[in-house]
């Protein structure tokens, strides 16, 4: 597959703009076997319109049978190897917080658990502590744990989960969770895999014992454990890479910082999706692509709501009038992962795509679903990552390859 | 996916023919949403047949949303990685003359252009120039520019178009171009990227040089830009790697070298279509496989003429018959990439295949067109470099992989 050096060989100006519409977790699964799933339940006149005079088809986030992270999940659409461009779990909790990370930078999740006098794990999430509280201990552990010639930010995510920042140079992330992923044993030394992440085990051992003597009169939350050591280093912008100047909107914190990692600007925007429809108005012609972003349906798949998850399908259709009178040349609709009702999470399903221009050749999909882009799509089924070379040709900003 | 090293592992004799039936830029786009494209409209009981007898689908040339050049498009078809097996712009310019190119050989592009009296270019085409006086500049400089111990062949390609071959020992090709890309500014001096590059920059210098002196009182191409240096380093053949013996039957210089480029044997035909059925029909028991190349199919694409473009492939269909009678086990028609007549260009869309063989599946295609391969042909969509194993698979001449 070709990769990020020979897509910045191919960029070409041109003046056309692109909207990437992103519903979260869209697609779905039936209720019951010979169902249809959410967006097929859902009353979308404006999502099917769209499909009829697009190309529909299905992305694979990362690979057949994978279920993606949000991380992952988004980099795909933006043109990224999700493998390749790994982000790790601590690096994924400081972008949640919408923490600015820094190249050089290694972040971890902290999860506060509870010890007992011998030091062993007796709860490994303190009993999912309230996020106020949560709160609290991170104020304590922000004032009480320095050390000298490093900087820490902590910062509260929810419940038991927070995240730390380390930030000096020469910091590497090869260092193992201290999460001894059972009850009934002592969380693990941090230990460095290679030479140049000793520096940082040194760090982090630091930081668990200071961390240890500040929470050792607190309960339930009396110890730290800390996971998914990642260092951040600065990735291709989509700029460097593809040429377009992007905008990101989108209400959510963790959305606003994947967009960030990869150089787009994020637009500022209220709390609604129309707060974002808005922010799209008036930033339309400042940009050359868009991403915009619907969190919903994603968060009442997690529930396990279908009926819930299908109105806000029907809320994402009701934006798409709107969007569509801003006049862009390519307009993709599609999801960064499944988040079926019946499963409660994410899942490894191909999303549904619908791809937008007056480039493309027809299809048979008059309405937008899973089984219409399955077997009526002209498109096929693509890795996640291949869209963003397709939305770049149909508005003719990459150039030919070879003579 | 598997690369050559793999397939020459596997290669098996058998007694069976093969024929790869290429219309040059044959996918297209409808006039207009909703339309049918170019060989839809067109009237092809012969492709419709075969197609209903055979399994269709879908090749991306490179990958999805990337256009190619000829050249990569033709390698994929070949069966090698286009992205792998890369040939620069000034190889594919010798080709496209006819150019016996050597191992070792460096190509680059020339374009005449002109440049003012402090050197400053002011048309990078030379006001695009008759070939019949690029004819005679070139004569001037095969006459005039000579450097010691470097054999130097200089072609017209067309217009304000020529081609260099520079040929030596120890000549490498990491060379920016010196064509400055825009008017108002001077040629780039060229500049060798890494060490063993050195000898051909310096080459180049003095070609230049030379050239400017030899140009000097002409009008208004008086001087050379020079872009797409490229070195050829000798293919595996697709006999070494597939173990079959090639015939290629174009009547274009450039895919005439294409072929050679892997080893294939060019026969001489004649320059209409029908001159090259019966070259095939006269050579078929003498080679395995065939190349046969319909160039007219891209030409008028590539005019923005969707009519002629339609009469194009009409007149491609009406060899099919000619074709069936020589018996080949194995025969697949598709087109090297897509020539929109709306787009006048090569575009990235994927290239409609039949696949016919006494071993295929069925499937629901009963006429040959990009919708129906997308939406009722059997085989799916693949990368072009796929489609040499599928052909080699069903001629018998593939051997198991593994036991």
């Amino acid at each position: 597959m070709p990769g990020m050096e020979f897509f910045k060989a191919l960029k070409r100006e041109a003046d056309t703009r692109i909207l990437l519409f992103v519903a979260d977790g869209l697609g779905g699964l039936p209720r019951e076997r010979g169902g249809l799933t959410e967006l097929e339940t859902a009353k979308t006149p404006n999502l099917d319109a769209l499909a009829a005079e697009g190309i529909c088809g299905l992305l694979d986030p990362v690979a057949p049978g994978v279920t993606p992270g949000s991380g992952p999940a988004h980099l795909a659409l933006f043109g990224y190897d999700p493998i390749e461009y790994n982000v790790g779990r601590g690096l994924l909790a400081a972008l949640g917080v919408g923490f600015p990370i820094q190249h050089g930078d290694v972040a971890a999740r902290i999860n506060f658990c509870t010890v007992d006098d011998r030091g062993t794990v007796t709860d490994r999430r303190a009993g999912r502590i309230a996020t106020d509280l949560n709160r609290k201990l991170v104020e304590k552990l922000r004032k009480a744990v320095t050390i000298d010639g490093i900087e820490i930010f902590i910062d509260t995510v929810k419940e038991h989960r927070a995240v730390v920042i380390f930030r000096a140079d020469g910091l590497y992330d090869k260092l193992n969770d201290t999460d001894p992923q059972a009850t009934g044993a002592k969380p693990h030394a941090v230990v460095a895999a290679d030479e140049q992440s000793k520096k940082m085990a040194g760090i982090a051992t630091e930081f668990v014992d200071r961390a240890a003597e500040v929470l050792a009169e607190e309960q339930p939350a009396n110890m730290v454990l800390l996971r998914g050591f990642a260092r951040y280093e600065r990735f291709p912008t989509v700029e460097e890479v593809f040429g377009i100047k992007c905008g990101a909107i989108a209400a959510y914190p963790m959305y606003k910082g994947v967009a960030k990692l990869v150089g787009m600007e994020v637009i500022d925007c209220g709390q609604e999706p129309e707060d974002e429809v808005e922010a799209l108005e008036q930033n339309v012609g400042g940009y050359d692509f868009f991403f915009l972003h619907y969190k919903k349906t994603d968060s009442r798949g997690e529930d396990g709501d279908f009926d819930a998850k299908v109105k806000e399908i029907e809320h994402f259709d009701s934006l798409v009038p709107a969007v569509r009178k801003l006049n862009f040349d390519v307009i993709a609709v599609t999801g960064d992962h499944s988040t079926p009702a019946l499963l409660k999470s994410h899942s490894w399903h191909p999303s549904p795509l619908i791809l937008w221009s007056a480039y493309e050749r027809g299809d048979e999909c008059d309405a937008f679903g899973e089984t219409q882009c399955a077997l009526r799509g002209g498109l096929g089924r693509h890795r996640a990552a291949d869209l963003m070379p397709m939305i770049l040709a149909n508005a003719q900003r990459l150039e030919k390859f070879g003579a």
